[in-house]
């Protein structure tokens, strides 16, 4: 079903609240094989919530909307919903017999305006709301449906499970199913060239790029009747994609290059340690942001002046300088002192120039070391960014040590 | 003037991407004094995209968009403005001669549907984007005006900050003027129920609260005929609002708490290390993030195993044994460690459990203790979250230790 969403409330359109609902609603929905086509946002205002409502029903087949179902004088989509669907208003008795229970059994006098809450329209398929006092509904005219949900997160998210889901399945025909395959070491445009064919010819599975900071990742996706023909039109492109960039792919269900690592490593039983200059513990956090590292992730030495490398990694006064501190010599040194110290089975160092300045022609912002220990073997990559962004400059060095360490483990 | 703001991605429709770009703009035009009416989503779809342009033309003077202007062929954001606007692409050869030196450059060959970024629309204002590929543009037809931004948050941003807020300053009437007061260690309802009888009886300037992970600020603004006017409405406020909240107050510029820490630690010319457990690099990772921190920043040893703490700061095993790895016991015996090693003039310890898993009764989630040694005495401190969450857990301890040399050092 063509499916919009709308969001009421003024406090969004002031930048004052994130809009989580629409991003919950719209996951749930695609995995449901709703085709979203719009998101709006307005403020509780009846005029402009009217003529929404009338334009999405030109194009869509069900509206949800979340918000302005509460008590108060601009909580008016109930009002508005009717309006569009061609219903009124009169008292729903469960939702008044529950509204008059719960402020008699905490004692609270009910306001006038609360009684509002408990008015539903008359062809309504009601959501009972039990972390709230709004109850929200479900209502048809001519073949389309509008949902109405209550605006707080816990109670929207609450709702939809137990109830407007369900509902939502008996409605819905076909079920989604998509893979995200990701990878690293290939720009956005690279890898839109590369897989052109595929995406050129192709409307089921369908194919889209997509790009985060230094990765990127296609989604393949496809709609049946069951999940099992979905899953099945989706893995069926599999074998070409790999075909055109098999190198690059790191993960074809989705998890981020952290992840994938940090489950080869306890998978393996494999113990890691990291000597970070220039990344100043991104590496390090970034891996133990992942629950359970623990029992694989050892240490990390920040070691930020070339007195910290010294001490901490034995690297020689001579070394810095004759080389450097960013040269292939330190970023050797670095990692040798490491895996001295700690045993770990993986230990990986790196050491560069961050930016945005401090660079020389020779060693300009951008350029890196990074040094890899594993099975006895030291080996040391060059990295330019040709970037001279700092911020961008760390993520960069962290995910090109992730991927170093995946390629050597995999 | 009345403004609707459009985003453009079908990635944001799936609910895989939170449209943060859509709360940055609301919040900064709100500042200029922009009247808000809509968010508008839409997939990259040219029909739909063109029609909600059509009719957000009749309620606004001004469109934004966001999204929709690299080079793939699912990118036509342009294409529907021009139509829309009456207008038409043609080369724009100072972004052309800009995107030919940059792959030059890098010696990346150009894909064609690169060129397609150079084409800007005949009558536009062109905004230069120096984080990336895609130039944005402002457009005006019959007294109104649409401006597209490109989608990545990072190229929004700074093209919004360097080139579109001047020029929306230039169509709106007024200077604004603000002030963030940024506060730690007081929640946003309590620094709201603070400073409510300013908010209540205040029109100008006006006073709005925000909260981020683990702070919040207060954002004081006032829109004058000129920017000493505006500036000194604000400035007339401050003395009420120290009075009230001034022993949360750590910047009333705006600087985040790392950006302040690391100004004092500069300014006083004192030098730094952390030895961190449940924080994992993060403390250093967020001050390494500021350029020039390398003059004082030392080094942060990630001790993450109990074997790593005993071989790194010297914490004894049967401390570790009889108090546990997180104790206060342990906090003290790695900064004392660390100071020991490296007889940095501020050094900070934590250990804690950040979660998910791993709490008991007595050591719950969240639990940690922060060690500080500063001018020979020593410190530790005892954090309780109460929150399950590990990447919130980890950002608070590593707020609270920068709170904690904020203190000590200020």
């Amino acid at each position: 079903m063509r499916t919009a969403l709308i969001s009421v409330g003024t406090e969004l359109l002031m930048g004052q609240t994130v809009n989580t609902n629409v991003v919950y609603l719209s996951q749930e929905l695609n995995l449901l094989g709703f085709d979203i086509m719009y998101h709006h946002t307005v403020g509780d205002n009846p005029r402009r919530l009217e003529e929404l409502i009338e334009l999405v029903c030109k194009d869509c087949d069900l509206i949800i909307t979340t918000g302005g179902l509460g008590p108060t004088q601009d909580d008016l989509t109930k009002e508005m919903a009717c309006k569009a669907f061609h219903d009124t208003l009169e008292v729903h008795e469960p939702s008044m017999k529950k509204l008059q229970d719960m402020f008699a059994k905490y004692d609270r006098p009910m306001t006038e305006n609360n009684l509002k809450q408990a008015y539903m329209p008359t062809r309504a398929v009601v959501f009972d709301n039990d972390r709230g006092t709004a109850p929200g509904f479900a209502l048809e005219d001519q073949g389309k449906w509008i949902i109405c949900l209550p605006g707080p997160p816990s109670e929207m998210t609450n709702m939809y499970q137990k109830q407007c889901k369900p509902f939502l399945m008996d409605l819905s025909e076909g079920v989604l199913f998509f893979r995200d395959i990701r990878m690293y070491g290939i720009g956005e445009s690279a890898m839109e060239t590369a897989v052109l064919p595929l995406i050129e010819n192709q409307s089921d599975p369908t194919i889209a790029t997509y790009a985060k900071t230094a990765e990127c990742f296609l989604r393949v996706a496809s709609k049946k009747p069951t999940l099992e023909e979905a899953q099945e039109k989706v893995d069926s492109l599999l074998p070409r994609i790999r075909e055109l960039v098999g190198e690059y792919i790191f993960s074809e269900e989705g998890e981020d290059l952290p992840q994938v690592v940090a489950d080869l490593l306890l998978k393996k039983g494999l113990t890691i340690s990291a000597a970070e200059s220039c990344t100043g513990g991104l590496f390090a956090s970034t891996l133990i942001d992942i629950p359970g590292i623990s029992a694989v992730f050892d240490r990390s030495l920040v070691t930020y002046s070339n007195r910290a490398k010294m001490e901490e990694l034995g690297v020689r006064e001579e070394t810095l300088e004759k080389y450097g501190a960013v040269s292939p010599e330190t970023a050797e040194e670095m990692v040798r002192g490491l895996c001295e110290a700690t045993g770990s089975d993986i230990c990986v160092s790196v050491t560069g120039v961050a930016g945005p300045d401090g660079g020389t022609e020779e060693k300009p912002v951008g350029l890196s070391y990074i040094g890899l220990m594993y099975d006895g073997n030291v080996t040391v990559t060059e990295v330019r960014t040709n970037n001279r962004r700092r911020n961008w400059n760390r993520t960069k060095n962290m995910m090109e040590m992730l991927s170093l360490v995946y390629r050597a483990i995999r």
